[in-house]
């Protein structure tokens, strides 16, 4: 006897699914949850995804991703929040209350990561009422440091968190993904500090391991094969009396050469051994 | 007119060069100082290479590298511990004052970073006394949290300190190196807890650039190619009081490919432009 009821799986673990496939795949494993990634569900249609997964009894735990807020160029921070706004209007047709958001790198030429931090929090100023209103909440991820200078200069929990705590928990709190800060010796005290103010929006597993893939982006570890303590950081952010899903989000191309059912069929058994 | 009097040359810059080349090529672009690897040292003879420089006027800014002091097994700590010992004998007859440290990465298997870190510690404890006596420093690199499982558990320069402090700042002390620590919104507050403390042992220079080479051992950036603000970094640096060598390490195969002096040339350009 295992417990998946916190369990979802997020989309992009399982990038060779159609949704139909992702929604079926679930069914059969006894999953009720998943992660959604705006462009394949642009793809397939709002409304229909919603519809496609209201019918399995299947529950929507965050849409990836708004943000990119960084912009200096006044033409293409108004695309962004525009874009952000439709990205909350997307959640909420699919019932999903958190918005994960990159929250973007530095601008071409700029070494200015104050500045690109303080621009950030301009944009959640415009959006997160608006968010509110419908029913969504904007989840900064802090990034893995390497992902500083290409897509979020928010690299640690304590920045995310210096960030969010400028607005209301329920407009803007964070993501925990032990992926991006299972090396930070901050992190027990950062995330019982996003807790303790109802901050923790999601919380998301892959594993660290290498070498890394040229780019860095898609060298995620299965639960189990590298160096993160999943259960130590499930006790972390349960401690702060969080008891919402546990989303695995690992990107990974030898994982996506795999056959779908075999993938999730491995990820909930390491998950069951390693975050249970 | 360029002051170049502070500048030091990391060895690994310019790999293409042979040790003879390097000193050759400092000559004659005016620069006095260089950083060395032990293994070209080892192969072209310590004794050797430091009455090469000394002919030539250049002294040795640091010696790299010392450390991975993470293992479990104790046959395993206990070479690395007699290495580490020779390490400092080769500092030493190189006349520089600065042994880096790679401090090591997790243990196969292990999940444990805390415990690595604790077994950093212990070893300084083994080792301080004895470079203090060869008139060496034992500098703790923190190494970008990319490679905090393979190569070095210490990531920012706020954990290095908290292992440095723990001993005299004589025998332990830290290397502020750009390339590692420039996304920390905190480097600035640890620059100068570091120098106020008398620690910062060595100053390394180095761009941050994307995308990463698969491995990202080799992506780092020739100076004002990428993210970097140096200018602001040289501040903090000096703000402390350090009036020490500036050292330029890059390790960049599009410049390993190229001419020795070429590059070296334009490092001192691109340091005079960005650093000075």
């Amino acid at each position: 006897m295992t417990d998946l009821s916190r369990l979802s799986i997020n989309q992009e673990t399982l990038k060779q699914w159609s949704l139909p496939e992702l929604t079926e795949g679930c069914v059969k494993a006894g999953i009720d949850k998943v992660g959604l990634w705006r462009a394949p569900v642009q793809e397939y249609g709002v409304e229909r995804t919603a519809q496609l997964l209201t019918d399995a009894g299947i529950s929507v735990t965050s849409l990836c991703r708004g943000g990119f807020f960084t912009a200096l160029d006044p033409a293409e921070r108004a695309r962004a929040l525009d874009d952000n706004r439709a990205a909350i209007d997307e959640a909420a047709a699919l019932s999903t209350d958190t918005l994960v958001l990159v929250s973007g790198g530095l601008p071409a030429g700029s070494r200015d990561l104050h500045g690109a931090r303080e621009r950030i929090a301009e944009a959640l100023a415009e959006l997160g009422p608006y968010a509110q209103e419908q029913g969504v909440r904007l989840a900064i991820e802090p990034l893995h440091p390497m992902f500083a200078s290409d897509r979020c200069v928010v690299s640690t929990l304590s920045q995310a968190l210096d960030i969010t705590e400028r607005f209301p928990a329920e407009q803007v709190g964070v993501v925990v993904d032990t992926y991006h800060i299972w090396w930070d010796d901050q992190a027990a005290a950062q995330i019982a500090r996003a807790g303790a103010g109802g901050r923790i929006h999601s919380f998301q597993l892959a594993d660290w391991i290498t070498p890394l893939p040229a780019g860095v982006l898609v060298g995620r570890g299965q639960l189990g094969d590298g160096s993160v303590d999943f259960r130590a950081f499930r006790e972390m952010v349960e401690a702060t009396g969080f008891t919402g899903p546990i989303e695995v989000e690992i990107f990974n191309e030898g994982l996506w050469a795999r056959d779908g059912a075999e993938v999730l069929a491995e990820v909930a058994a390491r998950y069951v051994e390693h975050a249970c």
